[in-house]
């Protein structure tokens, strides 16, 4: 990879951590350029103008050219790489588990502990505290469906990590900031500490 | 592609008709079984059990193998063809708006239609009834950034039609059943023509 790489970025975010975890994992290396979500500094219309028209990060800049969705941006990096696998079948369930991540786990798990852990249920509006209890289920439902899946299996998809493994680790290993009980879901506790052993892993918070 | 292909799907849905428009596009034959999801036939222990522990739709079976979620069965099919670009960036910003689909896209355009032209208004829960408004609002900024995003371009992205287009199509052209007026939105009416002159192309009722 010849392109320079810049990372638009809240480093709290966990779709941004995922692009990090990706380049850790690859030994690529990433700049970084960090904007603070809670005071706006995504929606702009500077940011929108230059980095992202639709108000949101990551963004990743490849050379002059700007990619934006986390997943998106870890598919540009890993391309290549044992992070995809080779089998045709394989890489399409890969896709699979990462577009079940943003529809799925995503928009009920991050929200949560975006909720409640950053913006405070105190500052909810009426209307955000009325999908309190939807998204909490909605969120169970794919702990579960993750926990049965790693049930027979050690990685989402084949016998090594992907980036499937990666999408999901990034708001999952978090999920208690939005109180999910992580330890109702053994095989998801496993397979947290697994990807975590990994070389090159790297925290969040880093 | 010699695996006997199976789409386990609603034939109402767009989700489904993704699956469909790219097989038709690929001259690929796609056997067909049928759920009715407003009866809940994709809910029962059945199909949680043989088909789709999610209990969604659309399933694509290859030989003896399940994908579920449809971008993913859209890639699985399209590989190796012109409907995903040749071009590392491309690729992966096909993606990223493949990803924006699921995302910014389908769980606001895709269920204002489904609540209002299946469920209808009168039979919404007043849980249901207060995210009109926001999936309302959340559903023309995403039509908005098409639209801008036409401005300047006949395809999503590159000079060909992608499986990115596929994808917004696919609740895109059927918007209006959800109360959103396409006619505010000139670039994408012509993308949407563009789409339905195609050789091959398939109706979603067909």
């Amino acid at each position: 990879m010849t392109d320079r790489l810049i990372l638009h970025e809240d480093a709290r975010s966990g779709n941004c951590y995922k692009i990090r975890l990706t380049a850790a994992l690859l030994g690529l290396r990433l700049e970084r350029r960090n904007y603070d979500i809670m005071r706006g500094e995504t929606r702009t219309p500077a940011f929108r103008a230059g980095v992202n028209a639709n108000g949101c990060i990551p963004v990743l800049e490849i050379g002059n050219r700007l990619l934006p969705e986390s997943n998106a941006a870890c598919w540009y990096l890993a391309e290549g790489s044992a992070l995809i696998p080779a089998d045709r079948f394989e890489r399409a369930d890969m896709l699979r588990w990462m577009f079940f991540e943003q529809y799925s786990h995503e928009p009920n798990i991050a929200t949560l502990r975006f909720w409640l852990a950053f913006v405070g249920e105190a500052n909810l509006s009426e209307y955000q505290r009325a999908q309190i209890l939807p998204k909490r289920m909605a969120g169970e439902d794919a702990l579960r469906l993750m926990n049965e899946h790693l049930a027979t299996r050690d990685w989402f998809v084949g016998g090594a990590i992907t980036l499937a493994d990666i999408a999901l680790y990034a708001y999952t290993h978090v999920a208690e900031a939005g109180a999910f009980r992580l330890d109702d879901y053994a095989h998801v506790c496993r397979w947290l500490d697994r990807v975590a052993r990994l070389r090159s892993y790297v925290p969040m918070t880093a």
